[in-house]
């Protein structure tokens, strides 16, 4: 089954430690459609200004993904400025332009509408609200948010949970969110209020799982070398839906490898700027990796203990 | 076989935001023989002041550890007085006190020289390395240290590296010891100059343990609450090295068995003041416990991957 994603789809420029890169290609829908185009196809909904190289993104039309939902808009793209010091751990924004970005409206496609996966990558709560109102019947909606949301629109934001199947956020926003500090109570206050699976990223600390029987954790996966960090939660994001999107298998069990399968695409992006790794890799390496994660967790509880 | 653990023996008082302990038995070799004697015999060598309560380390001698290695000085015992504030994440100092411990010459008895598990717990470098002068030739001699000798015995502590199988540090430890960020890097450092093993503790996040040739991930288990943080590292320790010296397997798969031991009893300490929790847990909470952490970290790799 293939995944509908409405986000962002932006220009970054980018400094880390290792060097920087100007003018590439970034935005949560389209790391999460380079991301998920590895397990299936992905029909993207976004907006373009008209100085946006879209040429660069015919890398993912190749891959599967569908851009007949990206508008082309008048006006100038959204752009990202950020830098990342030494311990590579949080960004420092040092400009943020909306432009189109900041009038956008998403216009599901028809032929969309009947998206079985729906992804709502971190925009207003109102407009993922709207896109919702614009799908049939989708057998798993999940959502992404961010500090500014939780601030500015709280109230759309509990009404969007009410909607959504599962949401991710980060430590800092399920904190924030719920005004609980211990991440099992704020899972759970979250849990009570719609979605039937949390997950909570702690980005280098791995990510924990929340539903209402069970609790999964998955560790990052140790790296010698991050290069940026950037578009690692919308990488994870779409190695997770798409993983689900391709099995179709909605089970605890499936769950599970859906989140190693977001915390191995989620170590490969980081591992080059803007979304290059993730057009270099192929299922072969992200099967090798996921075994790797098997190893790094793996012991045996039956012998003495 | 018995495990002989060298190190502090203190009185703790503690704030946290869920209530305070006055005057309380602390330090690393009490936290350390606590868990440990869940698993094997205890030898305990530390020193204490005329002033300290020693009919409450009664309770520790009825769980097999043997006090004859604690030198009763003339003075103070050592106190520590910390608060921690509402994310429980780093203990604020009050007030410490060395009192007698900052004469500690560590006199190994003669019955306790022929032990194969060593624990230096955390003090001067240049007394761990006394301690083993003192010790016949023990398979596994294990370490911890601290940013204190960091800074202060950087020569001595490396090396203390040369003579130790195995280190537990935390990754801010591990960071600052080896200049590197990296946390892999920062093993391969430590790796190269001596220990076999290293084990780098990262709280709420878990711990890795490093060797030339794997590593292991165990989470922090995913407690609803915390009550006081204080002695988690030392209580890991204990379970990890306790563990070890029970079953006498140093294998991998054992060192991983022993992580997770190390962890869980990480886990119940957290859950009171003090020991408290240590002495009413049994082997089937234990057990318990050890089994969630598989479930925690369990999926299965061959499907659909």
């Amino acid at each position: 089954m293939s995944v509908l994603v409405v986000g962002s789809v932006a220009l970054d420029s980018v400094e880390t430690p290792f060097g920087k890169a100007d003018e590439v290609l970034g935005g949560s829908a389209t790391y999460f459609s380079a991301s998920a185009s590895h397990q299936t196809k992905v029909q993207l909904v976004g907006v373009v200004g008209a100085d946006y190289p879209v040429d660069k993104l015919q890398a993912l039309a190749e891959r599967g993904v569908d851009l007949s939902g990206l508008e082309h808009a008048e006006g100038e793209s959204f752009r990202w400025r950020g830098r990342y010091r030494h311990d590579l751990n949080s960004a420092e924004t040092l400009e943020t332009r909306l432009g189109v970005f900041s009038h956008f409206r998403p216009k599901i496609p028809a032929a969309f509408k009947s998206a079985e996966f729906v992804f709502l990558g971190n925009i207003d709560p109102r407009l993922q609200l709207e896109v919702l109102k614009q799908v049939d019947k989708p057998r798993l909606v999940a959502c992404d948010t961010m500090n500014f949301w939780i601030e500015s629109r709280r109230d759309d934001l509990i009404e969007l949970l009410k909607h959504v199947d599962l949401i991710t956020l980060n430590d800092g926003e399920a904190r924030q969110l719920t005004e609980r500090a211990n991440l099992v109570q704020a899972a759970r206050w979250i849990l009570e209020r719609g979605p039937k699976t949390v997950v909570i990223k702690k980005g280098e600390h791995g990510a924990f799982m929340f539903t209402s029987s069970s609790v999964f954790f998955a560790p990052a996966y140790p790296l010698e070398s991050v290069f940026d960090p950037t578009g690692a939660g919308d990488s994870f994001a779409g190695g997770f839906i798409g993983y689900l999107a391709r099995t179709g298998d909605l089970s605890d069990a499936s769950l599970r490898r859906a989140v190693i399968h977001g915390s191995a695409m989620g170590s490969f992006v980081v591992e080059g700027f803007s979304i290059t790794r993730l057009l270099e890799i192929n299922r072969a390496d992200i099967a090798r990796r996921v075994a790797e994660f098997h190893e790094l967790v793996a012991f045996d509880k039956s012998l003495d203990s």
